[in-house]
Formats: structure tokens, C-alpha cells, sequence
């Protein structure tokens, strides 16, 4: 974990760019997470946590930043890019991080849960592998770690006030007229469920 | 690695069909790597490497069969399901492996230079994530190993032309009457680059 000083100011606008990302999901109803990445000074791929809308495992924010990136330079080498996220990337991003030869890796928050750039595990930076990758971490942590509090928290709000909804329509007393015990509320069951590991 | 007799009959029929996928790979040059996502006996995703032809670093057999799997089921979580793929997995597709719940990977070719499900990291079954995959290796692992080898073989021969091809050339015997040291051949280069790392 670097200090905030070790980073330059282009490094702080590209992060904030990434966190403009994370306000996408955010907006969605997604686990804000906002990925940049970068060549030349230039964004050439901008991703943000979309797997619930989008039903696939693949919509990471880091994950479409590549994709894109790709498309961008024709090319699925990204040799001489950096690559801005908001949180430690999970198993599957950094590994596709190795595979796109991608040179330096800036990280906002810590991921407790899936972190592989050094928390759990570090994929990015294994000897082992054909490649390895520069890794900055804890630039503007703090509005990257509030931006997901902010989240969690009004998911917990949610969640509560569902339950609450539920339990007066079983008691048959329910607006929605329902009242069938164990009738479940996918929206409830996915709030509820909603984790990023 | 478990010997042939640990599968089923079942388990070999769909390792026949990630094999027909690799054979596609192989039929526009790439290298051949293929696999096929199985739920209730149904193959539900089908993906073979195309990593060169389509310039994306995405464009893994496995990450292939995962979005159509994703697709298929309209769900980002693959819970219940077996991949079968030619070739143990990198660190990009065991990482997908794991963010998408699958219960079981059956491998048959190992990978020395990025494999990740035992070989240089166990990615799969890493207690420190909130997902364990079972993990059968060794099915079919000759056919598997044949298919490579054959590709890998015929790349250098070609190679070998292509080199023989410009040092005539060099010579400004060269057919194509181009004759300027070091103007490169795009394709020979690609040719002479590739590999599954």
C-alpha cells in the first residue's frame, strides 16, 4: 500500500475518471466498482461493474476496460498501458490483467474479499508467470472505500425495509395482497445476495 | 492428474466435443484449445481460441464458453455446471472459473507454462476464496497433447519456410521483389510469436 503522495496528478485524474465509472454502477443499482485504462495519456477503455444487469460473469469493470482497450489498438497485447481501478482486482481480472501484458496496475481500495493484487493473493506480480505487472495501490482510497460504504449501507436499508414488507404481507396484512408464506421477493433475494467475490 | 478410468462415459463424450472445438481453433491457425460447458447432461456454452483473430485478450476458450453459458442459463452464476476444456486453464480463465461458481472443471492437456489448476497455482480450489472447484485432470490427455504438439510442429516448419523465404529475399532473389532488409513480414512475425501463455 503506497502513500497518496507517491502518485502524480495524472495519476489522480485518471482515478478520478475510474470513480466516475464506479457512479455508472452505482446508478444501475451495481456494486460501484469503475475501471480506465490508459495509453499515451489517453483513456483508450472505460469499464464499470455491470453482472447483474447483465447477467454475465464477465462484467467487471476491468474486464470491459480490456475489452475495449482491445478494440481501441487492434491489438490483445496492452503492453505499455496502465490500467486505473477503484478496487484490488478479484482472481479473474487480474489474471486477465497478466494475459493482456498490461505494464502498471493503480489501485483505489482494498478488496478483503477477492483481492489477488496482494490481499488474498497476488497474480499480478507471480514469478511464475510469463508476466509481470507494476502495482500502485491505495490512490484516493478513501473516496473509493466510501463510494462502496455508501452502497452497502442503503442495500442494508433496502433489505431491511423488504423484510419488514414481507413480514406484514404474510401476516396477510400486505398492500400487494400476496400473503403466501415462502413466496419469496427476487428483488429482495438479489438485494440481499449482492456481494462482489 | 487422475487416470482415464476415473470418467465416465458421459465426461468422455463432452471432452470429444471441447476437442471439436480445438479442431476449429486449429482450422484458422490458432492454438488449438477448446471447451464446452455442461448443465443436466446439455451442453449450454461452446468456446474455442481465437485470441490472434479477434485481437482480444478475452477470447479464451473458456471465457468464450462462459458468456455463452451466462447467456444461455440468463444467470452470471454457473452453479451446478462442469467445464470441460482441452487444456488446463490460465490464470484469466481459472479465475472466471471461480467467479462463476462452476462445480466442476475436467481438464485434459497440463499446462507448464500458465496452468492454473495445480501446475504453477492452484486458482481453483484456493481455500481463501469464497468458491472451491472439483477439478479432474487427464481426460484423454494424449488426444489433448497430439492436437498442440501438431499445431506447434507445423508453426515452426512454417517458420523455418518463412525464414528460408526472406533470407532469399535478403538476397534480392526474393519472388516478391520487395528485397529490403528488415521490412519484416507481419505474419512471420505473429507465426514466430505465438504461444499460449
Amino acid at each position: 500500500m503506497n502513500g497518496d503522495e507517491t502518485f502524480s496528478r495524472e495519476d489522480r485524474k485518471f482515478m478520478k475518471a475510474a470513480l466516475k465509472q464506479a457512479e455508472k454502477a452505482l446508478l444501475i443499482g451495481e456494486v460501484p466498482i469503475g475501471a480506465v485504462i490508459v495509453s499515451e495519456g489517453k483513456i483508450i477503455g472505460r469499464g464499470y461493474n455491470r453482472r447483474n444487469t447483465d447477467h454475465t460473469t464477465l462484467a467487471h469493470a476491468e474486464i470491459t476496460a480490456i475489452r475495449k482497450a482491445n478494440r481501441k489498438v487492434g491489438d490483445w497485447r496492452l503492453e505499455g498501458c496502465t490500467l486505473y481501478v477503484t478496487l484490488e482486482p478479484c482472481q479473474m481480472c487480474a489474471g486477465a490483467l497478466v494475459q493482456s501484458r498490461i505494464d502498471r496496475v493503480v489501485i483505489g481500495a482494498q478488496s478483503f474479499k477477492s483481492g489477488c493484487a496482494g490481499t488474498l493473493l497476488n497474480i499480478l506480480q507471480n514469478n511464475e508467470f510469463n508476466h509481470q505487472i507494476e502495482v500502485d495501490s491505495g490512490l484516493m482510497q478513501e473516496q473509493c472505500t466510501e463510494i462502496l460504504q455508501r452502497f452497502f449501507k442503503d442495500l442494508r436499508r433496502r433489505n431491511k425495509m423488504r423484510k419488514k414488507e414481507k413480514a406484514a404481507g404474510e401476516d396477510g396484512s400486505g398492500e400487494d395482497g400476496s400473503g403466501v408464506p415462502g413466496a419469496g421477493d427476487p428483488g429482495a433475494e438479489e438485494g440481499g445476495k449482492q456481494s462482489f467475490d
